[in-house]
């Protein structure tokens, strides 16, 4: 088995699908996008959940994180494992149909199976791992500007970062590019757009912090 | 499957133990310490791993942590999938006709399967948390002192760490606490004996760093 829990930013906050299951076991119940494994067609588990979400969702996962595997005699019908993913898309690849699906992480609602606890990691993870890592840029559209950076640091962080500070770490870490364009329609000045700078996620050598910026981490 | 990085310390120094296979694929290549999981006996691939090595080596593993699962069509003979754990032990629960199976970290021999891969990632692991956790401790016998502590930071992690700033940190992190004995039999003078707080790994709030003492990082 493979499950992924699909994060996107909406309104500004980082939202989890949660899909009602269809069919077999627990019907009706939230649960994250999961199936089982076609050796036949994935080459590899990280295939087999790419596979799940354009089969059952209609989308083209482009950021996939192995969490872990969870496993065992209690988690489901019988003694099971899935190998849990974090996957991240825009909200712009999500189907309307499915966008009533989508719940803020501080209010994720009772899942099916052992999902809560898997939803739990997964949300720790995506916090803790932005708080040194290009990661919350991947929940942003292809171009932005450093402000639309700045926020979704502070939504997925929870950290207060100062404008200006901000900027000069962004840069110094290297992981955007100008794009050559402004931004435009916007009802306040245009601003230069970027892009990262590669499509893999980059650790920084500090930490984004609640506190004054960043901060050295872990290389 | 499952498969267990069980890692030690040898002369000072972090050991990873490859036996060699007795049997099955690859025979007499030196490889992780794995084997299938027991449904009928294993509650959890966390059961599953620490029942491999207790009947493989008949060394019972009291730290374990899972590390990644990989898996694939490419893998192994056919398609599997295996739950790899870091796991550490101490020197004195090898049994002495396995010591020679024991590899310093950066001499890792070619191993079987796509071990080298799992290896590879388990250090890296080992030394990233070693920086900001109790993780190194449990390497150490069960009473150390603070400079038996500080040695094997040291090891792990590469950093240099002055004594006196290191002592005030483990401190203040409140992992250890004292024994009320001191260390006998030693040709230098006796100190205080120390030992963990807690059976779980403790994240602290600075990181051991290659240039001074602690820094903040990841809460």
């Amino acid at each position: 088995m493979v499950d992924c829990a699909i994060f996107t930013l909406k309104d500004q906050a980082l939202h989890l699908l949660l899909p009602e299951r269809a069919k077999n076991l627990q019907t009706g119940q939230r649960a994250l996008v999961g199936g089982r494994l076609h050796l036949n067609v994935d080459r590899s588990p990280e295939d087999g959940a790419m596979r799940v979400a354009r089969e059952k969702l209609g989308i083209d996962v482009r950021y996939l994180e192995q969490l872990h595997s969870f496993g065992g005699l209690d988690r489901d019908e019988g003694w099971t494992v899935t190998i849990a993913y974090i996957a991240i898309v825009q909200m712009d690849q999500i189907p309307v149909s499915l966008q009533s699906d989508l719940f803020p992480v501080d209010k994720i609602p009772k899942l099916a199976f052992d999902h809560n606890e898997i939803a739990a990691m997964a949300i720790a993870r995506m916090r803790s791992k932005s708080s040194y890592s290009s990661l919350p840029a991947f929940l942003l559209p292809p171009e932005f500007t450093i402000d639309d950076l700045r926020h979704v640091y502070q939504q997925v962080t929870g950290a207060k970062l100062v404008k200006t500070t901000f900027r000069d770490q962004v840069l110094r870490q290297g992981f955007v590019e100008k794009t050559g364009k402004m931004s435009t329609g916007r009802t306040y000045r245009p601003a230069e757009l970027w892009r990262l700078a590669d499509r893999t996620v980059a650790n920084f050598n500090r930490v984004v912090s609640r506190e004054a910026g960043y901060r050295r981490a872990i290389k």
